[in-house]
């Protein structure tokens, strides 16, 4: 994160409807979660600045506990920030908590992890209610299969068999994977320190063909024993998937979102 | 329910998402549930029947447990109708299952009991992720005084206080009443042998009343020992509603829907 005009740096915890936005990052094609939130800090404090993500989402992918960072050189009280980005921000976009930040915060580098939940809707008819928030699976689940599987994943290995990202370093550390049954839903939660790119989306899928019988454990371990760009998939819908939470060591962005 | 051309009738359980539907029932303004399950059996089918409701729902109300009953003449295996009614059906409803009844079997008449869920986002910042399916009350509740006054409201009682409809008799019995704290949910749900026209949402908004501090357990007393019509209130906004399910003695409605 380069450094802004403004003396102060505020951390906002944001979440977000996925359907509506192009992703969280700024791209020609509005409109992001990025612009969005840009335009309310504009308007908010009379100055446009540029926010810095914790992480990037695909488009249709939401957030409970994206974080976002700015420099400002508004005197607002750090308690204004809340309603007042919400005030000037979409419906499908709101701060959940706002906190003031030393000067070299970077939303980015200083994450210790994060988790993401990824919820699957598994009965044989669709649901209406949870249609965009859930990838909708008909068929019957071997759940544990599914976290035999995902047991697998827990600890540093290369992951390039979950991405389609060329020429950047794909070992990651998985700290924690759990399938937790709440019928007809299913949350598959991993928490990683940092995430390759369409990671997330790749495992639920291959767990979902282990799942189904189409794949058994020993292919589930050649992706990450024998590592191959983009060969464990398919690539689950984003609309299922959400970033819960990013985990910052000593800090409590959400301090502040008492009612 | 009057007896339709037809060898068969059929009942179904819907779940819809009613921010996309003006109400379950037909009206002018369409498009209603009722509109959209009766064009859905038509094309199915190849004759369109009337659809009879175990209840109304309003505007804006959500459903999971919905029950239609229709006649056919349709030869199709019960097990089709699930699926072949919801290719048919826009994606804001669906049916979860199916189950061919008895000639006489009126899904009003017969059901013993309604249970209904309200569900409430109490947290200061709004939630674009619940946005359509809760109610945002940014302010603390006293969930014990909450759960103080819903109990008052458990057995046989004149709710005239809690509904406008006039002329008709408004004594009803209440089963069951919970208030679940999920943070920062909170679901009240109740159960009762039927509903009058806004009750429910009349109830939570003099809830929400009593959590608040602005009404006390003998003004919310007062609404159930000297009923006076629709006085009871504010009435919370329809789409914290959801219709969970319409109980009937003896019938399984999901039978057919196992994976």
């Amino acid at each position: 994160m380069t450094a802004q005009a403004g003396g102060r740096r505020i951390a906002v915890i944001l979440e977000y409807d996925g359907s509506a936005f192009n992703g969280s990052q700024i791209q020609d094609e509005a409109p992001t979660v990025q612009d969005a939130l840009e335009t309310a800090i504009g308007r908010l404090t009379g100055l446009r600045s540029r926010a810095a993500f914790a992480g990037r989402t695909d488009a249709g992918v939401h957030a409970r506990g994206q974080v976002a960072a700015f420099d400002t050189d508004s005197a607002l009280p750090i308690e204004t920030f809340v309603g007042g980005l919400n005030a000037h921000l979409p419906e499908q976009a709101a701060v959940r908590g706002a906190l003031e930040v030393e000067s070299d915060f970077d939303p980015r580098r200083h994450a210790a992890s994060r988790i993401y939940r990824y919820t699957v809707y598994n009965a044989r008819p669709r649901s209406p209610l949870y249609r965009d928030q859930a990838w909708h699976v008909p068929t019957p689940l071997d759940l544990p299969a599914m976290r035999e599987a995902g047991a697998l994943l827990v600890g540093e290995h290369n992951f390039a068999s979950f991405t389609r990202d060329e020429g950047r370093p794909t070992v990651r550390c998985v700290r924690r994977f759990a399938v937790l049954a709440k019928p007809p839903l299913l949350d598959i939660e991993m928490e990683a320190n940092a995430f390759l790119r369409q990671q997330m989306r790749r495992t639920v899928g291959a767990l979902v063909e282990v799942g189904s019988e189409r794949l058994d454990l020993a292919g589930f371990r050649r992706f990450i024993e024998q590592p191959e760009l983009a060969t464990a998939g398919p690539l689950a819908p984003a609309h299922g998937l959400c970033l819960e939470q990013v985990v910052y060591p000593g800090l409590d962005l959400m301090a502040d979102n008492t009612l």
